[in-house]
């Protein structure tokens, strides 16, 4: 396969270990957590996402979408990104999930409860 | 295989080569390391660990378990985590962990020993 | 094969998923974003570079270079490095990066606006 | 093969590509530069090291060892561990590690420049 081919890069199946959304904080930036997902095909990804937690069962109720060749940014305190879910405040969750065509999937968050702003990314775990 | 499966996602060995126990510090966050660990199959994952150290044989009298589809942090500050093996401070140590069902790691840092909070982040080296 | 060897490390095709440009800020070290590249082999690396949008089209109009046996550093704010194409300050979107030879990719953003300065890196994904 | 076996994790070759030593700056916490190995077999690892630069060929006269079953924090400001060669301050390089053995490699970097210590971490890239 030629290298400069518009080969489509990714994996459709991402766990992101370790989840926990900061409180706003007092800072400029306000603390957060996001999701981005790159989809580098050219149909639609639609993703289902599961949320795991330490003592319970997963909820499933979550559904993404995002356009072919296009990037999207979600953010865990958007109720609508959440389609409703209200994720808690410093409470240990995981990410699981999985689309209907290949993905590229990073995670970040912003902590600013100090007021000394500090990042925390990785790039998901896929298969 | 359709992406839309409940496909177990994991591996069964990793290692985290970077940690080191921080001071709690002074700030509101003490600081703390954790590895979180996810568990996606459907019976529960009996973990070992080995801490390598610089300079002595691996410590391997450790013993993890995680639920099926559940998240769980396990704090190296934490006696009980630990099995009664108490981490030393701003020490280099690494990390083996070893599973009986997939799982996916991630290993955190918090440091706050100049009241200025910084975070250390990565996925753990999986095979 | 020996693993001694001078065999040629790296992969042709990268993603990133989450760029922005933070604005310089007000430290001593400026805000900016950076992607690092490594060619190990022992020809010249020729790159094409396609940034990812979150409403409309890619842009495909920006081509890279690294030496053989070079590692070079490109910033986002730096017009020459981007073709003379203006990256937006803090706004989402995603890079793309193919290579005519196999590379290594770190991307790596200095946030400096509340005057301390917090780091953000990963590597690449690629395939 | 079973998942509790001893087998050995990690792979013998290695890119780290954003490298740069920070000044040690002003904080009780000096900035430094460290590649953590770990060393999972039974015999001890004959590494090569190879530093890569912007604008010259790569300089290849460092070895390092890591013993078997241990774990290993080398320093860039370390003119030992460097064996005598000296990395200048604030200037992109890169490395490339090769091992007779499989490890696994970390790299990790603390700013202190402006009194507000920063992390910057990630696995390095592997084959």
């Amino acid at each position: 396969m030629n290298s400069m081919c518009n080969n489509v890069l990714g994996k459709k199946n991402w766990i992101i270990p370790d989840c926990e959304l900061p409180q706003p904080g007092e800072g400029v930036a306000k603390g957060h957590e996001s999701v981005i997902i790159v989809n580098d095909s050219d149909v639609d990804a639609e993703i289902n996402v599961e949320i795991f937690f330490t003592d319970k069962d997963p909820y499933t109720d979550i559904k993404w979408t995002v356009g072919a060749k296009r990037v999207k940014c979600f953010r865990m305190n958007n109720l609508e990104h959440m389609c409703g879910f209200e994720v808690p405040f410093e409470t240990q969750y995981a990410l699981k999930i999985s689309s209907s065509t290949p993905i590229v999937l990073q995670y970040g968050r912003l902590d600013n409860t100090q007021a000394n702003l500090a990042f925390y990314t990785t790039l998901g775990y896929s298969e």
